[in-house]
């Protein structure tokens, strides 16, 4: 290895120590942190990220990726050079204390959140929010004065992404989505649903909740379930992964798909090679490929029949007063409902990419400067009611459902739909390879997992968003395999 | 602000950053990390060392220092600059890898010492205690070669304690405990505890330690309580203290006062002046202080008559089927039986300091190189048969009970004794100005928490031990107010 190399990788050492204890700040502040303990918290993520700033942007970063590039450089290590370029880019532009400040801001900004949306008083929040858009436009300013912001984070979140081919991406969704949603509510009728009503022990639900882990080879020795006010998954390292989840007693569903979802995502870093560890290219590729994985268990597997076959006789067993007599037909139409309603993340993988739809609108205008936090409720109700149709009640249903732009995160939402069309084409070819209804039904996920693990999880950022989606399906991605998929699920399960 | 000071402000403010992370992530693994990612965390941890010691140990620091003290300073300042020239003496002579490696071997060790004491194997411990041990040595060596071992960590731990010192002090508490163990067992009867026995819910204990929670007016929004196999304090900082209890269904006693003594040096770190937040001063003076108000809380607090005149009733309602008809005194009486038992935090006050001299002993011993670690259980056995009179039936009931050693802290014990007697004195102090037995009796908490406060909790690290036992009983340290209110309470309450 190169000397310049061998610096890159004593840096990239220290990084991983850093990210590491940032990402147990968070996990601690989600799920156990007493409700008055976020202004030092804030302070300690501002030292921190200073810290992380004069590794990534020290003056002496620009020569020694020039010198590793001299030398001879293997795979990995050109990819680690690539993505350690990639953050100085990105981070060097940006004052240091801007930098640091940032952290602080958002650590306070989840907490205002959290307390927003539990007082449903969207003006808690707002300061915070105000503060988060009008600094993500100033770095974004920094970065790339000649290109919009919103651009300059949606490239962040998917390499090469702009709005532009989120426009076309999203209006080819929406000829599809729009029209299935129209046939399916001339339709008129909806599958039974009685039986998910009443209560669902929560006791009962954490016995489903590791059986699903166990039906997903999640080891709980190194990856075990939290319980927050939103579902999240945090990879500290390949040994150790944390994901959450959110119990209602009400809805047994919400605690299903979530624990399924976020195990997606745990078996992605789970899977990361060894020669990973300690390195910038542990994780994921970006947060499409990273939001394919959780959608494609969430619901390729999730809501799928043979999954829900698998899955209902032990549901049975623990709450037989709602499912005794249910068949897995009845099931499986129950969990594929198609319905706009409210919430994101409890939404049918029809209506899902128009809640998308609407938190990309209302991102695309905050950062271009045309609409104010202030004005957000009355935008977010006004696009649910034109994509959806639905009327928001609260803002605690509506603007303040998600925990994102308290994260800072302007730019992420279109990697949820983007990743929901990437697992539709990987689906369509991992069943050249496997039986998989056969093994979902079975519960024999181990090949699935190996198939996945052989052309997407061993690599982390190793290889681009493009790379894997070729080297997975043999093709560059194509959003038709999702619409297709779509209109054939759909219009069998309404009879269209 | 001379301007070596403004920069050593800045530089606690990074160590505060560095500080707090470690904390969080040690709190994380000891509450609720997966059980097999102490490698990652070690790795993590070892970074971090690694931060912290080129801050404080940077080759700058000596000439800040110097030229801080030049200028004209504050008192805090100065007590600032005397705390960072002390962590720069401690650290410096040490090299920088080898510091940063041991914080990556003690997190292991904890890991293997969790391991070995569940499953009764001292084997499994034993191979990560000889390193630490072994580096300890090599540490103290470096430190001050002229100094024997055990006396460099004495005074890490207690600024200016000896061996010397200690041995003194623990033959003057011998003195005064042999005979009244032997005197209480010569007496041959023992208080009702029949009312103890049988199962103690662990929901009711939880709503148990909720109520000591409130009447110690600890804040549930700064200070939360978690679960853990031993029993610790946490301050991130003055915003954010966390204390952990265990709960045994057999045994209601030994969660309550893991609360009360948990509770006492949360509050400690809670009260904190406002001015030290960020400085290297926040927290306690020394782990003898820290443990004297622990200690303060168990036992002056609430091993006494007056305080379970209070608590009693309250536990009655949440445990009728054992405390119905139970008297205060009768409570009081079994709280305060004088047994020589196995479990150092289980013991009454007046064993409790020899099961501390057992451990003083045996780390004298391997500080010395005069015991090995192989050689450890027989000896601890031994110990405990000579000092306690007791037989050790297992590893995990013997020499894994405590957690110290794996955390590399060797020295730490004697604090324990050392804080107990601070108490008494401090306690005897208290009375002068506070009728503390109606206050405890009434409940009324608030008078104790502000003298306490205005003594001692305020400075944090700013004043020595000394001046602060000094300030708040207007005397040096004597060991006669401990030995003299045991043999008070105990010829009492066994009629001697």
């Amino acid at each position: 290895m190169n000397e310049a190399m061998k610096s890159l990788r004593t840096l990239q050492k220290t990084m991983y120590g850093l990210n590491y204890a940032m990402c147990v700040i968070d996990y601690d502040a989600q799920t156990v942190a007493p409700s008055e303990s976020s202004a030092g918290r804030g302070e300690a993520l501002e030292q921190l990220s200073s810290l992380q700033y004069g590794l990534i942007a020290s003056p002496q970063m620009p020569r020694l990726l020039a010198e590793a590039k001299q030398g001879e450089l293997t795979e990995q290590e050109a990819a680690e050079v690539r993505e350690l370029e990639k953050h100085y880019k990105q981070i060097s532009c940006i004052p240091q204390e801007e930098y640091a400040a940032f952290s602080n801001l958002t650590s306070n900004a989840v907490n205002a959140w959290e307390k927003a949306k539990s007082a449903d008083d969207f003006s808690i929040f707002a300061p915070y929010l105000e503060k988060i858009v009008a600094t993500r436009r100033r770095f974004a300013h920094l970065l790339d004065p000649d290109k919009a912001a919103y651009d300059v984070y949606l490239d962040q979140f998917e390499e090469g992404l702009t709005m532009e081919k989120c426009d076309a991406f999203f209006a080819e969704l929406k000829a599809t989505i729009t029209p299935l949603v129209q046939k399916i509510a001339a339709k008129g009728c909806q599958p039974r649903t009685d039986f998910l009503e009443g209560s669902w022990s929560i006791d009962r639900q954490r016995e489903l909740s590791a059986q699903v882990m166990e039906l997903m080879h999640i080891d709980p020795a190194h990856c075990i379930l939290g319980e927050t006010e939103h579902p999240f998954t945090s990879g500290f390292y390949k040994g150790d992964v944390r994901i959450t989840t959110h119990y209602h007693e009400q809805d047994a569903a919400s605690n299903l798909y979530s624990v399924v979802h976020e195990g997606g995502h745990a078996l992605y870093e789970l899977h990361n090679a060894d020669r990973l560890v300690g390195t910038c290219l542990a994780g994921g590729a970006s947060m499409g490929i990273h939001e394919s994985q959780s959608r494609l268990f969430e619901n390729y597997v999730g809501r799928s029949l043979p999954f829900i076959r698998c899955i209902l006789p032990k549901m049975a067993e623990l709450f037989p007063e709602h499912l005794e007599g249910v068949s897995a037909e009845d099931f499986y139409k129950a969990m594929n409902t198609c319905k706009p309603s409210l919430i994101r993340t409890e939404s049918d993988e029809v209506t899902y990419c128009l809640h998308i739809m609407v938190r990309y609108e209302l991102e695309k205008q905050l950062m271009a400067g045309t609409l104010e936090v202030a004005g957000l409720p009355q935008a977010w109700n006004a696009l649910m009611k034109e994509l959806l149709g639905v009327d928001v009640p609260s803002d605690a249903q509506g603007v303040l459902q998600d925990i994102h732009w308290a994260c800072g995160d302007l730019g992420y939402f279109p990697s949820y739909a983007l990743g929901t069309a990437y697992a539709a084409q990987i689906v369509d070819a991992m069943r050249r390879d496997l039986d998989l209804d056969k093994l979902l039904e079975e519960g024999d996920l181990a090949p699935v997992l190996d198939w996945l693990t052989d052309r997407i999880w061993q690599y982390g950022a190793e290889k681009s968003p493009e790379w894997l989606i070729q080297n997975a399906c043999g093709a560059p991605f194509d959003p038709k395999f999702f619409t297709r998929y779509l209109t054939e699920k759909y219009s069998a399960l309404y009879e269209l």
